[in-house]
């Protein structure tokens, strides 16, 4: 029996691109704040990737934000005001409307937590704009190390003292999901179509046969509770 | 200025002894259970100070109040029908009566969360046992140690990348609160006088002139508001 459930964060939560965008075109006023946005998380992976590879040290995705941020503003010619500003954006993203209902039923029989790239500061603050309902904050800074590396999974499943099958990864990137399950945990998908715009190709549907299929996160609770 | 509050647990949010009894009643009906409860706890401090001293690895309080309780059985000449059951019992603490309307306040412009010698785990399922309203769960589990090592109040603060001063620590135990203030934290002191049942003589007063002395934790609300 699933006893917790842990989340990706960016895209399965909450919506960046356009959360970012408003932060960017307030700031920003001069760039095309959607391509900002894109630009700002295409650094995403790669600034993690040296760091999962051993190439470097832990440093928590705050400051590969800020990095990243520095870096895009060059590529787009502009210089905000105040950079650290613009890089608390993170920590004000909009929750996809579903999350919070879902994440309140859900909160009833299990234990809930993002296992996300966010940094615990991050993860918390995100948690208070959004009114996420939380239990605990799990993922990278438990282990200094990123996802998809399997610590992150079991670290997480550890710090609950539960074993991988007795704990779901939702996600709406099925990438997230594969690892999680390698690693021995249950698995949730949840389509989040627009993450990435209109014209998104990826993660549209389910990649491989995973526990639960479910529309959002309040129809995840419903088919939980069916379980 | 303050921007997160991180608490003591035991004593100070909740009262351990009298809900330990109550357990302890029920599985133990042949034994003095608030006798039991307090020879129970009174394993907890050498159990950390071996593990504080380097003279063995980090193992997870839940693991501790396990083999602690082994041995108070033996003294007790017990045997319970299921010890982890009762072990449990550290799970289902009842918060004092203020705790529960004094976080919800203070969680209004503040940061919550425990800084507790309690794991990651064991605070999360007391808190969805008191309906204690954390923001994360912060304490011994982020560093591998115990308090009052410095290590575990300075691990709590960067988690939340705040500056020591940025961080109020909240105990009912002076020894708490003199750890905290040499790291460079804000302390924050209630008296919890029945804590240890009605002879207590210990904590009644504050030992420090610490930054805030409050009644209880509506208290504390009101007079960091009035800061």
């Amino acid at each position: 029996m699933i006893q917790a459930l842990i989340f990706d964060v960016f895209g399965t939560c909450v919506d960046w691109r356009n959360s970012i965008a408003r932060e960017v075109a307030a700031q920003l006023p001069q760039v095309d704040a959607l391509a900002f946005a894109t630009a700002w998380r295409a650094e995403y992976d790669p600034a993690m990737a040296r760091i999962r590879e051993g190439n470097r040290g832990y440093v928590a995705l705050d400051d590969l934000h800020f990095e990243n941020l520095t870096r895009v503003c060059a590529n787009f010619g502009v210089n905000p005001a105040d950079p650290l500003a613009l890089n608390h954006a993170w920590e004000q993203l909009d929750p996809w409307e579903d999350v919070v209902p879902g994440l309140t039923a859900l909160k009833k029989a299990h234990i809930i937590a993002p296992c996300s790239n966010g940094s615990i500061a991050l993860m918390t603050r995100l948690a208070r704009y959004g009114n996420l309902p939380w239990d605990c904050i799990l993922g990278a800074d438990l282990v200094r190390d990123y996802k998809p590396k399997p610590g992150v999974y079991l670290a997480s499943c550890a710090a609950l003292r539960l074993q991988p099958r007795q704990v779901m990864m939702v996600a709406a990137h099925n990438d997230d999901l594969t690892a999680a399950r390698k690693t021995g945990l249950a698995t949730g998908f949840i389509p989040r179509p627009a993450e990435h715009g209109p014209d998104q190709t990826t993660d549209l549907t389910p990649s491989e046969d995973w526990d639960i299929v479910a529309e959002d996160f309040t129809d995840l609770a419903d088919r939980l509770a069916a379980i």
